[in-house]
């Protein structure tokens, strides 16, 4: 039995962090950490935890917090982990950070994109991409995971099978995606308000998201050369889940079997990846509340493209999720302990 | 490990109960039931079960059924189960009917308020009402369960303390409910088209709802006399979650703490009641996905009245919850095994 | 024509109003006033209105603004028009205020009930009530008109033709209303995100909400005596729209028939109410976008208790429909002039 | 003052034709069809209209209709306009057809995509697509017009002015389009159950939805020569609304002021067309309701493409709001007559 803190427990992200490790048969959360809401009982937050959690909000003293715990995950805004983290606090608790801080191995690019001073470049190196499927062995032997972003996960894993085998040509790449709100997090904005969600659709951050370098970054990583894409997120009346739709053209003569052989080879011994039956579209629905990723593709022979599509839970495989599946391989522990919970639809 | 099979898997309520079948330790399911997808992969119809179920759905004999498995839950219309079951189909299986069939112990009120002749009503004596809080030793020796309704469920738990400690007058009963759509079922109906639904609310079966007797049924035995109560029934954008508001003339001088104790004296060794704290008024959301009722309470001073609010998940603790609940004390499980799932929010 | 300023137009009945006016063929609005917005222009707050409205945002100056205007809406939190308004103010133009601050008569009872003391009792005399439908004529000539509030609109409607005959008992009225999030207001609260409202349901301000007093006034006024009702708000998952469901015990031993002349004597000729026909219960889909609202009721013979149910827009004819309906009184325009805007479905 | 007649008026468009009508100067509706619905009052279909519209349905009986009436929508599905019209209704009465039956001048292409036998090929040489920003002219002079589909509508309107100035390659050209449920129909169907919408989206028709010929054709007459673009709709849990979000090369080297005075030079003229401003994205719920189309563009200079948006009322711009404005062309009425409304948001 291990001890965890969090850092930014009362953000949904972190939220989700409870809901799962409370559930996990080797974790117990010794730590709240919740800046707003010192002293407040968790479960006046969020009252779902009523009778299930008794502790109260601590402040965000990643020091002591290492003292106490063997994991902190800091479910915070880009710029504090790096802020707080340092050589000391690495020695005695591993940290997995679900902001970007520790993303992107370009700290120029970091600051570009994010418009902050990188606070611990020192540790940018070490620290390692936790996505699972595709770094599961540096992960296991990690101190510092980086928790990939909600969007670069989908969009990473529907893509990654075809790019990786370079049929698809890389230039080509068009990321059309669409989230629940709570990726928007839980901060007290007009534009998050229900009558301004609700009923309408928009496109944000077009061309200029600060997921878009995390997701070149990976997708080049799998064809061996630097790729740019296109990459434009959107917003969508429902709380969770993200939909990937990607479109490449196809850099070879490729038949759907042999597409398909491709992403079942990526997959099949995944135990969060479901590769869906030909002609079956992804729906959010069908992962929510799960870690599941569900892929697949449709290729157009009258326009030579691909089109690829994925579907995850923002706050589970996006985020949540996959950080307890990352804890999970640190520590040595089954990898989907706790993550087995079955999609909840309708 | 048991065997388990489900007449009417297809339905929202049997889709539930597979969710939460799949994740208990000591059952298995070995009959997908579903007259209309017969021979059709079960993952096929709900997604969210790819890879999980592999399963065909298979037709609604009961006979067959009852040599196959331990437990036998019907999640089909009024009628379906009693026109099925027989004397040889329960010496050989436990049976747990999620219909109205064997709810009400007066067969003359069941066929007047649901206008179909009763088919077994041999059996009406014999079955338990699988309210698990009230009803659990029945409960836990019997061969057929009647699981409760879902505006039955919420409004007994909300007013049962009060009711039957004498504090509220039971001629000035009031239940005004509030319901997610599932409850309507998954029938090709143009009401229930997302259109139809969302960005509205209206009240339906005003003073003729077939749920009105079974929640009289129950507050009279609750207060040991006949009760004649005033239901409506609302359908409310939303996916899940039933909301009861329920109001009575209090019938004594009793103050806040007196009704308090009440309710705690009631839920507090109970595993999925949850008394909330004073002013904080139940919502779906805190309960979503969860076997748990949240149930509060507020009196009015000026009106001498007391507004009893409770709230669950219409598919857990309003159907598949309470059904696996039922079973679990029927077989001698632990009561909450496959039922600890933390509610999820947002 | 004549021109209309409005204080508090960038909140969501302030957009309303904006958006009828527009309509209005003798009104031009001169004054868009929004604290919180000045020199913004206002179709970059609302961008419903682009290429529509060029002005910008104003402050909230009332004494400059009766120099420029005939008619001045208050669409703001309580307190404000009563500390703001002056008879030099109402000598100039005329004032219709959507707050509270003018609702109540009885000045002791607005400040238990609102907490805050009034600013400008020596008006509230001679305020009307603004409920087009009962006080026709007084409206025609004020100088200072209190709009009544949204859940008072729909819940006094609803009730009246029944309490007023005498054919209810008035301590028995209980209303239970549900309201769509739009009537939260455009505060940037955590309660009011997306991922907080949508999915869920509660009730709010049990036994304590602001609109009772104002509901038994009216309910008194009707029967001659002094009223006191039960009354509870919900919070509903939709943009738009108030239902009502009312019950109170029958005090005489009246027909359907009866009670249905009852309404039809009091609405047929009314531009904006409709009472439906038997069994047809009211849905707030029905009359979005437009001021109508639609009333019904259904004896319930077993518990000798009638349900009346009524649905509106809140921000229609809960809020700036009714303002501009009485705004059409006052100037003596056709009463519906602006307003025949056709419920918007789906 | 002429008479309109509407084949398929229980529809969701058919519906909203009426709705627009109803406030329409210079028509009256003379006749309701609806073959599902006959005999039944029209109000009591879709009760907005509750004492606005006393007439009850009719029969889809074209040659009856064309003698009762000037103008003649068919609110059909696929093929029924075209099995029904011939040359002596067109002498009597001019048709405009919301199906997709004269959209497509290549028959052969049409019976392709849609799979069926075209029954009338002698008349699509004939139709005009009511494109009115496009095809104003020729709108203006013909008997018989076919209504553009939703996305086509708004997809080819949201990239047009760019493919007309030869700035965009035509070869890569793809649309990314979301569409709210409405876009679905009122047919009885599982697919389209609040509970199988909401809380999800789905891609759906992948590379091979209708409406791809029809937008191929269109941006085809635009450029001058053949194209061919990917296509792919969302399904999007809200009533109504189109977004497309559509990308494509930059074929030449231009500035952001370059490509922003082409939408200028296109659309200032436009009544119902609405350029925005710099970085903003269109948003569908400020066109709810109404006839306009948003439009902007961004270019992003990483990888030299511009990507363009576009968001509809799908039921207004996408079907009744422009079949409305073809009519106003056609008879010689105000183009922008009956269809001002200001959009409505909340």
């Amino acid at each position: 039995m291990i001890k965890a803190g969090i850092i930014g427990a009362t953000g949904y992200a972190g939220n989700e962090i409870v809901r799962l490790l409370l559930g996990h048969k080797d974790v117990e959360i010794a730590w709240y950490g919740s800046r707003s809401y010192i002293d407040k009982r968790y479960a006046d937050v969020y009252r779902n935890f009523f009778r299930l959690v008794e502790d109260t909000c601590l402040d965000d003293n990643m020091e002591e917090l290492a003292d106490q715990v063997d994991v902190i995950f800091t479910a915070t805004p880009q710029g504090l982990c790096a802020s707080l983290i340092n050589e000391g606090i690495l020695s005695k608790a591993k940290v997995i950070d679900l902001s970007a801080d520790f993303r992107i191995k370009d700290v120029a690019k970091y600051e570009e994109w994010y418009g902050i001073t990188h606070k611990a470049p020192q540790f940018v190196k070490e620290a390692v991409y936790g996505l699972c499927e595709i770094n599961r062995k540096e992960i296991a032997g990690a101190r510092l995971v980086a928790n990939p972003g909600c969007y670069p996960t989908c969009s990473t894993l529907s893509i990654y099978p075809l790019i990786k085998a370079g049929v698809i040509d890389p230039d080509t790449v068009i990321i059309d995606a669409k989230s629940g709100t709570s990726g928007a997090g839980r901060g007290a904005k007009v534009d998050n308000l229900f009558c301004e969600v609700n009923e309408s659709i928009k496109a944000y951050g077009v061309a200029t998201h600060r997921h878009t370098p995390e997701i070149e970054d990976q997708l080049g990583y799998a064809c061996g050369r630097e790729v740019k894409i296109s990459f434009t997120p959107h917003l969508v009346p429902m709380n969770r889940g993200i939909l990937v739709t990607a479109y490449a053209s196809l850099a070879k003569d490729v038949t759907d079997e042999e597409l398909r052989a491709l992403y079942h080879d990526c997959y099949d011994h995944e135990p969060f990846v479901r590769v869906l039956d030909p002609d079956v579209c992804p729906q959010t629905r069908f992962v929510e509340g799960s870690n599941y990723v569900d892929v697949n593709f449709k290729i157009d022979r009258r326009t030579n493209r691909v089109i690829m599509m994925g579907a995850i839970d923002n706050l589970v495989k996006g985020a949540a999720g996959q950080a307890v599946q990352n804890m999970n391989l640190m520590f040595g522990f089954p990898e989907t302990e706790g993550l087995l919970a079955i999609p909840m639809c309708p």
